[in-house]
């Protein structure tokens, strides 16, 4: 039996046997790019979902609450992209119903059993002639290899489609996660149980009770989708559902040892995605990670990780290849983290560039050529106990200027 | 008797009856540009002063905290730009002790007379010649009208001096408040008393205990530079003293109506400045004000406010024209404050944009002339409650970047 996690190539939710998807143009985006995604299982799967902790959540946000509230199966997630339903009111929350009916009638399945997400402005009511349309063109186009297609029906300014899947064997069968999410902008998910503009769905062949799911997911994204940001906006639309359609004839259960493989193999697909929106973030350069160690507690490494994760003065640094550790010790000396600035050591990959709260005495010449990598690890030891949280992060551009001084979809 | 308060036309610390004032070139910048400014009082002057809560709070404000709670007089304030002695360790402490020491002997006072500020890069060590020369080409040029010139040497990335005075006129006498103040980057000043890179010099003619100064200086620092942002960074220097030299000859004591009319004078003076930093904010192109009203609580009300000030996607919408709501409902969304989406009410200017949580229906075409002002306010009515908040914030412009993607002093 082969234990080891191996990401397929070209991997997506159609990875996962029992999975069909389709990425259509609906109209949404005036671009005319593909902007309708439908995800369908051919059998009812168990699902769950995390969502937005925003207290402006969408409309498709609260239905897809109270659908994992109320338990049950899923069949088919329908996301649109250039329209977020957000800010909408009860005529937004009436949209989203209609769609689930919309989608339910043509593929001849509950509205029970069908999710929706949207992204793109706000505050704007969703064109129910164009979902019409996207559903119209996407139940025909389902497919088994629709994975690629409806994972860049899902993008906004996200400038690649991020999909992939993972297999591992449990209890001698092959079991696959195939997902795909989108997000370049407004990311600084913190996702939670029923109650992230990033957008995920996740799909795998195992069986397993909801709540089975529920206990996985929340863990996961906590390790994956909340530890990232691009611009310290938490969006209102942030969603990711997990299906699990249980083809592979598997069933997963709480306290065993297969529970855990396929936890860090969840994580695994998670994370990937994770990595892959920060490094698409709008205007993007580099992919940071801040990592805080030895905090007196695990409150004190997530609030300095944060605080130099979301940094404007760090991120700008980082964009113009500049070592100025001195706005790393600012962030972390403002972050309200229990800290000895006499303490900290702060190091640039492995190079210490702060000794004991002071520079360590490296000339800026060895580390411009760090800061310069399209890809850098910045740890922040506070020397003060055990605890670590670690974040990714992007550096800002002129070009997320750009992006984010005119974008109307 | 003129009870009303008057801005002075050009007005500086040295419109104080009694102060005097000089900027000169020390060449901490390379630029050639003014860079040490000394202010000194004739008679010993009272005095308070509060500070950066950044835990990393460089070696002046370690020092100048140390007078502040010792209490005594104060003759004479000591600021260089190009250096923020900041992270500096034990050195840096010795070198500000030192620059007090130098600063004392030329002006023939003690060195626990003199308080000094420093900004500009971090974890630099002082280059103490530079202190000695710019203490010896200042104590010459200190004149009765040297306001200005100081206000011009304390300067980083500001591109305008920021200096002002008012009079009031209490008991009959005349009484002047004059202050100077530097700071477009690395402004999120959270004050406190003896624990923002803000800096600000503050005189007046009024005699005042010490306990009497500070028991002011806290509430107008938390309405006037508490309640400005630039980049949501705050700085390890931020200081402001408050230097009241009693040369009119009238005390001000508590509980009496003098007090409340000068504190209101005080607090004119510091708004003034206050807004004009953010006018001057790095890259700045608008000046917002974000007010939140109507919320449950005083907490909730400056949640709201200082997440829609420091949203990076609302200030680049703003630099772009773009009167995108949707990203300052999301922005009270992720706050924390306590709010009920369908209540809230968003007006730009007088214009109500959202009404219950939605689009108000306003065209917008109407809302791009109001956002494209270089002034304008944005109202977010909780309806919740009698609290409220204000806070005075910038856009991100391309220029914000450039200066922050390349800053070594």
């Amino acid at each position: 039996m082969d234990n080891s996690l191996q990401f397929l190539e070209n991997g997506s939710v159609t990875s996962v046997p029992g999975m069909k998807a389709a990425g259509v143009t609906a109209g949404f985006k005036k671009s005319g790019a593909p902007d309708f995604a439908l995800v369908f299982s051919e059998t009812p799967a168990n699902f769950t979902g995390v969502f937005t902790s925003c207290t402006f959540a969408a409309a498709p946000v609260l239905l897809d609450r109270e659908k994992v509230l109320r338990g049950g199966f899923l069949r088919a997630f329908a996301i649109n992209s250039g329209n977020a339903n957000a800010c909408t009111g009860e005529t937004g929350l009436a949209n989203a119903r209609r769609s689930c009916e919309i989608a339910a009638k043509a593929l001849g399945i509950s509205a029970d059993e069908v999710a929706v997400a949207s992204t793109g402005r706000i505050g704007v009511q969703m064109p129910m002639e164009l979902i019409e349309r996207g559903i119209a063109l996407a139940v025909p186009a389902l497919s088994h290899d629709g994975g690629a297609a409806a994972s860049r029906a899902i993008m906004t300014t996200d400038t690649l489609p991020k999909a992939a899947a993972v297999q591992i064997t449990l209890g001698g069968k092959k079991i696959t996660i195939g997902a795909m999410t989108k997000g370049a902008g407004m990311i600084d998910p913190k996702l939670t149980a029923p109650h992230a503009t990033m957008l995920c769905c996740i799909a795998t062949d195992v069986k397993a009770e909801n709540a089975v799911l529920a206990e996985m997911l929340q863990p996961c994204a906590e390790d994956s989708f909340n530890r990232i940001t691009v611009d310290g906006d938490m969006s209102t639309n942030d969603t990711v559902i997990l299906m699990a359609n249980g083809v592979s004839g598997y069933e997963l259960k709480r306290n065993t040892p297969e529970f855990e493989q396929f936890r860090a193999a969840l994580l695994a697909v998670m994370q990937d995605l994770a990595r892959r929106m920060v490094m698409d973030g709008e205007g993007s350069t580099k992919f940071v990670t801040v990592k805080v160690i030895h905090a007196a507690s695990r409150a004190d490494a997530k609030l300095a990780a944060e605080a130099v994760g979301n940094s404007l003065l760090c991120k700008t640094a980082w964009f113009g290849n500049d070592p100025n550790w001195g706005r790393v010790v600012a962030a972390l000396g403002y972050s309200g983290a229990l800290l000895d600035p006499d303490k900290c050591d702060v190091y640039f990959d492995d190079t210490a560039v702060v000794r004991n709260g002071g520079d360590a005495g490296v000339p800026e010449s060895d580390l411009v050529p760090i800061v310069s990598k399209s890809a850098f690890v910045i740890t922040c030891d506070l020397r003060d106990g055990d605890a670590s949280h670690r974040v990714w992060t992007s550096d800002i551009s002129h070009e997320y200027v750009n992006i984010n001084a005119d974008y109307h979809t």
